[in-house]
């Protein structure tokens, strides 16, 4: 199983920096939303230079305009970007014809999808899925133990990410359904010891043999 | 009835550009999504910078993350920001929330809600929905003409403003639902001659007693 680093919240150089002290603990990094909103898709082109060897993915979170946004990240040098599953069928499909062209891959956030969206978007098996607890959620909830297992379930045979508050006491539950990618961000980069914890949870996940 | 001036895929230089000589004809600009991904939330700054009069709508599409972004937004000196209507209620209502302590404003945009989106989100009665077919849509179709027009009966109470693809054609259909806001795009910004087809279009506007 994959670790994927969120980076969130911060300016570009800190992003590289904690990525450097935990990159032997991780295997993905991710220029999450809010670089790219902030400082643009410079973010993910300043970070695939600095780890050209880490599989980065661009948190772009697709919702139309698929084309463009597809060639902003693959051209920054993105080896993943995210479309949102809420988006309209051809923009979840637009980025995923554009991912063959580029030889990349697509990750397709379900942030607030509903049943008969994830029954449509089972046919795209080449995408990587990510069950997804929201920030915003996640503060509203005060708990990060609310991911929708029943996703995981009813999607045993995909390639599937889980995203949003994970940490030490969430992984032990999200183990168990054995995804190919948790992605962690607070966790390791608000850590007062971000290579402690990144070594943590590294270990954490090898001992369950995921 | 206003028109908002949608700037997208193009750089920040070239967007004020094209602003500056159509600003007589126009009444909002919005720093579109595409150029808030390139170049970041500088883009908004330097707009607002460039037209201090003018109410600037940054069309960042938030999904999650909602303080953060608003704060990104109103901080740059946008007006009002965009959340998507497809979003978990609790982001939605964050960005209602924080344009209220700013003093500013939120633009639902309903790009691929369902009706049991639609209905939930009528609560809103301070925002503005935007009715919206995506540029991904369009491509598609090869029309301009698929508004959903049901939407706009069933919301005749609320402030509205509708996208995609406007021309001087499509610009006659929508006249009868008395929109607030004509979000405009490449109908201007792509024309050979900008000035002249914001001039068209605000003509045609004001014609039709908008």
């Amino acid at each position: 199983m994959n670790i994927q680093l969120a980076l969130d919240r911060m300016d570009i150089g800190n992003a590289i920096r904690v990525a450097r002290q935990v990159e032997e603990y991780i295997d993905w990094i991710e220029v999450g939303t809010s670089l790219i909103k902030e400082f643009g898709i410079k973010s993910v082109e300043t970070v695939k230079r600095a780890f050209p060897n880490k599989r980065v993915v661009a948190d772009i979170k697709t919702m139309d305009n698929a084309k463009y946004e597809c060639q902003l990240c693959f051209e920054s040098g993105a080896d993943m970007m995210t479309v949102m599953g809420v988006a309209s069928p051809v923009t979840v499909e637009t980025c995923l014809n554009e991912a063959k062209v580029y030889g990349k891959e697509v990750m397709i956030d379900l942030l607030h999808v509903n049943k008969p969206i994830v029954k449509r978007l089972l046919q795209y098996k080449e995408a990587i899925f990510c069950v997804h607890i929201s920030k915003d959620e996640q503060e509203l909830l005060r708990q990060s133990e609310n991911h929708d297992f029943t996703l995981f379930k009813q999607m045993a045979d995909y390639t599937l990410a889980v995203a949003g508050g994970i940490s030490v006491d969430t992984i032990r539950q999200i183990k168990r359904f054995r995804p190919s990618i948790v992605i962690i961000g607070s966790a390791i980069t608000r850590s007062e010891n971000p290579q402690r914890a990144a070594k943590e949870l590294r270990k954490l996940i090898r001992n369950g043999g995921m």
